[in-house]
This record gives structure tokens, C-alpha cells and sequence, in this order.
């Protein structure tokens, strides 16, 4: 075996240790004769699993009873729809803050629903970052407030969470688990698993249970955070096997310990930035420096042919997908709760080794 | 290993060979150096996973170029509502034939968006059964009629599927390729994945491009059928592992052919049924014989005491699963496409003699 280092924005680098765990038991998971994928999903072993997943994560978002944590398909993109669906009711006013990309996309399907404020705006500046606290302005009496708090393509973190007055709606797809936050702050979190949590094909939601009781009782069963709160996300058949990995993955959190973790990744990350800075200027961050985020690193050489060079002899060298989103170019380190050390540290050597030989 | 003959009704069997590929490959896939569940869903290795499952599927149903194969979460429930939500619109009617619980939770769903019209009912009947062609009354102009192909929890499937007038949708969860059917007459055939097609969180939609077309267009992007078909089911982050299982199971019913696995599917139910009907009379069968599905085997013993022995007994042999769904009692055995054929004669041989030290 010879696993790569994958710097994929997502999906992206799970647990060696969930995945050998999950290659071991995928045939006859631990001698009940069948894989989880062919279990039912009423049954007690996948009820031990499902269980198991949603404990975790209440235990490592420090969430009390009045939280329910709820696995719903569609990825972070249905929530987008599935939270004015729920939230936005006629006549009323949603706050977005608009800091890149995704937090567009979470605007565009407010806005098919209803009446979506932009509470603050950088989408659209260079070098990308954050709007401050202090250039948000908020709705009195907003249905809730929507934040992004790591923006995956600009490479861009809201380090701190703002008062926004309204019920706190957070996507955090790509910093879930990551770095130290209140969850108890916040009315809903949403995050697609397959960054810091699994792999694709599942969301995970958290939601306080008297704010879900607002959403809108006329939606059909399947969008309603309601039905999966009722139902202990079992109303349907679940997204089982991915539950599973979500499952080992924050089994595998919970034993390293969040702190732990927390200060593994701001150190990854660290190592990454002291070599863009550190240099003559020949890479140069994209974020601004307080928006920089831990878990997409974005920068730029200086000129485009560099860029393609670099990242076909990063490959070459088993550090796969470097390459910046196509909407934007440059770089593109992403180096999610999974993404090991020493992945890190290959990247800064051959960062300095390819400045050496092309500076 | 000891793998256990699964009677499970979904999440089901999977090939035995799909399960040891993927096993294989879990960890490191084909040389990558990732796991399928950590790859860019824009990679060239899932690319190929993801079209080589989409081909499997247009070539084993005999799909034309006015077909599109889609892949979208939320399983069959969020088709039940996404079906009247594209293509029910005000002052339409949709006709539904409702022929058991499946079609009844599909109609639940269309009346939250509209008019849903019953062209049909023997949901309440007993002994179970579908109702034939001559019973069923259609609306001329109806923006489509609904079927259920295969009703899991009577065991009843329609063998015959009638002329509608109005473009034809149907719910083929639990019957999708395990016989044969003129998809070419469908406008939109749907089915969760966990029961003929490989693990949950994934639904296969099949939908004529010209009645995509008439779907609504003020809809969140991803729940318009336009959306998946505009982007080959890649708007946003599929369900890569579950699409790279349907791809495996599709490559395995491609090897065997669907002639063979269509006359054992049907000898593989006709065992059963003969063990019931050819006996003394201590196994009854609880659907109507015209309407007995080849999928799920339903029946019941002298007393329910007896039952909760047989099914008990046959747990202990190595037959799981085989307990009724929990709103009809008595036996249900699932023999879908994967279960093999040694399952149903090791079934039959324990009812024998079940039956003669209890009969």
C-alpha cells in the first residue's frame, strides 16, 4: 500500500485508522455475518452505530439535551434550501453574510425561498477575507442570521462569532471540529461530512429543538428538520455506511482529544503559512492575514506556469490535488482534522526545495 | 467469515463479489493512493466510477438518448415529494394508483403539493393484492400517473403495467432490474438504491428528458430533476461511495445477464411459494397468487406463537431477518437480486421440516 497525501478540498483525507477499521469489517462486520451496507437499518447492530455517531458528536460539540444532532442526505447544498424552507416565512427577513462562494450559494437558494439581507459583503474583494463584526449590520427581528465560517475556496475563517441578535445559523462544512467554538451560541449548524466527518453523501445538523419547532409545518415529510428530530433521523432508511465512517471518524477524534487536535491543526496550518511568508515574496497568500484559515491554505507564485509546475511536480512527488478551485486558480493546500502531519511538512520542504530551483 | 443468508427487506444482500472488491480496494483504490470515499468528485478515478455506473444502468434498462440516469439523495421518500413538486402544479391532477403502504406514503406526499387523484385503491384489501388494469380509472390530462411496481410489506408486485394516458412514473425501489420491464414506456422510474442496486443513501432516477423539461422552474436548485441532468449528477458532492457500490452491483449484473438472473429470480420465488402451497396447508400465503412478488415472500403460520418459533429457529440456521414487517406480522422473506440461491433451498428445507415437527 502506498496512500498518498491528498490535499483535496473534499471529499477529502479520512482516518487511516477509520478506514482500516471499515476495510476490515466490510464483508462480515464483526461476525454478524453481513456488511454494514446490507444491514438493516432497524435493526440492533446499525442501532448501535447510528447511536453511537450522534453520542459522538454531541460529546465533542459539548451539545446539552436541548440540541438534537440529525443526519440528513443532500449534502450542505439541500441546506442551503432546506433552512428557508423551514425558517423563511413570508413577510419575514433572513440575514446572510456574504464572504465567498459558499455563502453566495447559501444566498442564491435563500432567495428562491424569500427575502434574504446581506448583512455584510466581501465575496467579490481581493485579497479575499472575513467582513469584520463591526461592518455587519443585522435585521431587527431577522428570522435568523446565516454565517460561513470557513470559506473553502477563498481560504478564508471567521475566527470569532459575531451578536447578531436573530437565531445563529452556521455552515461550518469545512471547520466543524476544528478549532475551539461555542456551538452552544448557535440555533443550527450544518456541515456535508466530507471534510472534517466522513465521506460524502451525508450532512450533519444540529439543532436546537425550540428552533426547529418555528419551521414550517405545510413542507413535505422529508424537509422538515422536525421529522428527523421525531424520528431519531430514522424516518427513512439513513445514508447507513456513511454514518458508519462518520461513526469512526469522531471515534477517532474523541481519541486524540479535541485540544489535542485543535492544536495540531493550528500548527499545520502554521507550518504552511511561515513558509509563504518566511520566503523572498516568491509565494504570496491570497487571504488577507486575519482571514487566513486552518484549513484552506490559498496562495500564488508568480507567475502561472510556476503554478502549473509546481503542482505537476508536487504530484509527482505524492502530494496530490494542490491545485487552487478553477473559478480561482493559484494553490490550494487543504489539510482538514485528517490530513496527518507529515503531509505538512513534505509540502514546506518541497515548497522550499521548487522556490530554490525556480526563485 | 461466516456470512448469514440475509432476508432483509432493504438495507439487503449485496453481491458477495461487490462487497470483496470493494474490500479490497477500501483503503487504496486501484493504486491511487485514496480511498473512493476520499477522492475529488471531479477526479479522473471517481469520473470514471461515476460514468461507467450511469452506462451500466442506460444499457441493462435499454435506455435511449431521451433518457437521463441520474443519482440523487434522499432515497425513494424525497422522490415522493420531489415528483409532485416538479410536475404537479396548480389546477393539475395526478393520478396515483395506491395499491399498499409504499404508494400510500408516495400519495401522503403528493397531497401536500397538490391534487392527487386515486386511480385505484386495494391498499386496506386482504389478502393482499394489486389492482388490475380493468379497475383502474385514469384523468384524462393528468400531469402523470404514479405506480408501485413492488409492494414490500404485502408482497405483491404488478406483473402487468397499464396504459395511463398521462405520462407514466414509477416507484421500482424493490423491483428495479430483477425482470422484465419495457422501461422505454416510463417517463420517470425512481428507486432507492438499498434493495436491488447497492447500499442506502442513494436514489436512481431515470426521467425522459422532454418530461424533465415541464418540470417547475421556481424550485431550489437541487430539487429540480433539470439541475442533475444539467450537470450529470455532479451539481454538488454525489454520494461517491454508494454510486462506486451501484457501479460494482451493475458490473455484476452485467456478468451474469439479465436473462439468467431474471429466470432465477423467478425460480427462486417459485420455490418458496411451491414450499407454501405444496404442503398441507400449515404455510399461507397472504398475497393473492396473480399478485405475488417475486421480491418479498410473504406468509403466515398456524399461530403467531409458531411464527416467533420460526422465525427464532431459522435465526439459529443462519436465516435472519425473516420477520414480517412490524404493521402485518407473520413472514417475510426478501430475495432480491443479490440473495442467493442457496439462501431460498436452505429457506425451504427448514420449512419441510419446520413444518413436519410442528405441523
Amino acid at each position: 500500500m502506498s496512500r498518498i497525501y491528498n490535499f483535496c478540498a473534499g471529499p477529502a483525507a479520512l482516518p487511516l485508522e477509520a478506514l482500516q477499521e471499515a476495510q476490515a469489517h466490510l464483508v462480515d462486520y464483526k461476525g454478524s455475518g453481513m456488511s454494514v451496507m446490507e444491514m438493516s437499518h432497524r435493526g440492533k447492530e446499525y442501532d448501535a452505530i447510528h447511536n453511537e455517531a450522534a453520542a459522538n458528536v454531541r460529546e465533542l460539540m459539548g451539545l446539552g439535551d436541548d440540541y438534537s444532532v440529525l443526519f440528513i442526505q443532500g449534502g450542505a447544498s439541500l441546506q442551503f434550501a432546506m433552512i428557508p424552507m423551514n425558517f423563511l416565512g413570508q413577510g419575514q427577513v433572513a440575514d446572510y453574510v456574504n464572504s465567498g462562494s459558499w455563502s453566495a450559494a447559501a444566498v442564491k437558494q435563500a432567495r428562491i425561498i424569500g427575502n434574504a439581507n446581506l448583512a455584510a459583503d466581501t465575496q467579490k474583494e481581493i485579497p479575499t477575507r472575513m467582513p469584520s463584526a463591526a461592518e455587519m449590520t443585522w435585521t431587527p427581528g431577522a428570522a435568523y442570521s446565516h454565517l460561513t465560517t470557513n470559506e473553502t475556496i477563498a481560504g478564508t475563517q471567521l475566527k470569532d462569532i459575531p451578536e447578531t441578535g436573530s437565531p445563529l445559523v452556521a455552515d461550518m462544512s469545512s471547520d466543524i471540529l476544528s478549532r475551539p467554538r461555542d456551538y452552544a451560541r448557535f440555533s443550527l449548524v450544518y456541515a456535508g461530512a466530507q471534510k472534517n466527518l466522513g465521506p460524502s453523501g451525508l450532512a450533519l445538523v444540529v439543532i436546537r429543538k425550540d428552533f426547529a419547532a418555528k419551521g414550517s409545518i405545510t413542507l413535505p415529510t422529508m424537509l422538515k428538520y422536525q421529522t428527523y428530530i421525531d424520528d431519531n433521523s430514522l424516518y427513512n432508511t439513513p445514508p447507513c455506511f456513511g454514518i458508519y465512517m462518520l461513526c469512526l471518524t469522531t471515534r477517532w477524534m474523541k481519541k486524540m482529544g479535541l485540544p489535542k487536535l485543535f492544536a495540531q491543526n493550528r500548527d499545520k496550518a502554521q507550518l504552511i503559512y511561515d513558509a509563504i511568508d518566511g520566503g523572498s515574496g516568491f509565494y504570496r497568500g491570497t487571504a488577507q492575514k486575519e482571514s487566513r484559515s486552518d484549513m484552506n491554505v490559498t496562495f500564488r507564485l508568480p507567475t502561472e506556469e510556476l503554478e502549473t509546475l509546481f503542482i505537476k511536480q508536487a504530484s509527482e512527488a505524492g502530494m496530490k490535488q494542490l491545485k487552487g478551485h478553477r473559478s480561482v486558480g493559484g494553490i490550494r493546500a487543504s489539510i482538514y482534522n485528517a490530513f496527518p502531519v507529515a503531509g505538512v511538512e513534505a509540502l514546506v520542504s518541497f515548497m522550499k526545495d521548487f522556490e530554490k530551483r525556480n526563485g
